[in-house]
């Protein structure tokens, strides 16, 4: 594979992680049709392996290693699902994985690296603490650093879901997925430039976090600084792959208010009985707010996850 | 059909209400699976229309109707998913349902049935003044009263859940469904008696309100006083249809916890990432409590209903 990802990227990327995700269901949801005027079509990502797309990347890159590269383990920072499906494709790759977590990551997500198996190191909650750290288990172990978005393998696996979601429901008019890293994002792009060239492809991003929707109106990365959401997958910057290919290839970034992030979130777990975190719900929560017209069109949204932390609901106490 | 419902009655009601059910999914918790040693099935009436198997059969029971009966309504108590499936049921059968409702009835159950179109007879929340109410609107309006679980047309059509769940996963060795009047419990046993002989039926029931466990025990019907139980939907007594069949073809109830049944319900939503309201979450609490030895076995778990209220989680604030 070339360094920069591709259409071919993902296509490779699907072959190879096939035997070891899940195709997750596409469901729908009469109410919010009704209410947008339009066919959503949800790619359950919230059902994958890990609670989270994240495993299809991880998964992808895991298996993209030589033996000996993978011998040596693989290396992440996270203080999310990145690390859980890192560590889990580590498992499956038969070799160890190094987390360097913030020392308040949540209970519940270490927890989750936990039982994969992965080793976690704690760092302070800062840039500067986990990249040190980070570096030194690198040096140590000789372990393949695997970039939570930016890395080729990571972008062609995230499209896998994309390609899943064309092949099932052809000719879709736009996929609408969340942008953090933009790593999904660039994923979804690729597989829609190369399979549907006509669908457009639109990102959602939260309003306190809208360095993505800033990077495509300034022509350049702005770093997302001091972001404030609910939505705490979505927090960091694009990076040097993921930005060209989302410059190229999608429409538009639509930014979602917290008041509709969370009502997206709702409506999810209210009318499709089904458990997506924060994250997932910013782009439900962009057809809620109208900001986009969609009338009459096939609309598909990528679901991203569904590692909410059930002691602390947006809605409750609030 | 006979006024006693059979296996053939199961299989009409299956017939009669396949193009206006949800064929549900049939999903699995490779965690559970090794928790538990054994293979669970869920039949997720989650995703049923209403959010509850409920609809399956006040379905039943419209269609089964003749015209003139038909147009002159439906009539139904309940503060819960009945009333909601009964309003859908009238509505897809062109006419008009009356269902009286508890005054303290959960803002969100009485929207729900607005939302299909229901009309509402406030009651006191007393089983006298709920008789005395609807009579009186079954007398001036000459609707057809929908007894929510001793109706053989109710019992029917919710064997239906179990016929397809056998069908899709044929063989199972236990089938297991909570219990509260005895309409899921003794139309999920007809269908398995009549398809799948081998396999064995129990209820699930809270320790809370365990008339039914009482019942069997003692070869009567025992009413349910003051019961006490997160699981709402289970509060009701068995019936004189619902119980002979239940003691013909129930090996056993297995009473569970308060707190298995929140633990339950709190896994069912972390691991497999969809809604279940706590009366669907006793048969998994029962699994979760190892009362039963279900070692090796391939088992199948009707998860009842998801018309959680999200603003009171049992694990919130307890």
């Amino acid at each position: 594979m070339e360094d920069f990802p591709s259409f071919e990227a993902v296509r490779e990327a699907a072959r190879r992680i096939r035997p070891y995700v899940h195709r997750t269901p596409v469901l729908t949801c009469s109410t919010l049709d009704r209410m947008v005027d339009a066919e959503v079509y949800f790619k359950c990502e919230n059902f994958q392996k890990v609670g989270a797309f994240k495993f299809r990347g991880a998964c992808n890159a895991a298996l993209s290693l030589s033996d000996e590269e993978a011998m040596r383990g693989l290396g992440a920072h996270s203080s999310g699902n990145h690390a859980a499906a890192v560590a889990l494709a580590a498992r499956m790759r038969g070799t160890r994985a190094f987390l360097v977590m913030p020392r308040d990551a949540s209970r519940c997500k270490v927890a989750a690296v936990e039982e994969y198996g992965g080793n976690i190191i704690s760092c302070e909650p800062t840039v500067a603490s986990r990249t040190v750290v980070m570096d030194r288990v690198l040096a140590e172990t000789g372990a393949t650093f695997i970039h939570p978005s930016n890395d080729p393998y990571i972008i062609a696996g995230q499209g896998t879901a994309t390609l899943e979601l064309l092949e099932e429901v052809p000719g879709l008019d736009v996929v609408l997925a969340p942008v953090g890293g933009g790593g999904l994002l660039s994923g979804t792009a690729l597989a829609a430039a190369g399979l549907s060239p006509q669908t457009r492809v639109l990102g959602a991003e939260p309003e306190g976090a809208d360095d993505a929707y800033r990077s495509l109106q300034e022509g350049r990365i702005v770093p997302s600084v001091n972001p404030q959401t609910v939505a705490d997958g979505l927090l960091t910057s694009l990076g040097g792959n993921t930005f060209p290919i989302i410059r190229e290839h999608v429409e538009q970034i639509v930014t979602v208010s917290e008041e509709a992030i969370i009502a997206g979130m709702r409506h999810v777990w209210e009318r499709m009985k089904i458990i997506i975190e924060a994250s997932a719900a910013v782009p439900v929560g962009a057809l809620l707010e109208g900001k986009i017209d969609l009338s009459g069109l096939r609309v598909g949204v990528i679901l991203s996850g569904g590692n909410a932390d059930l002691d602390k609901l947006p809605w409750v106490g609030s």
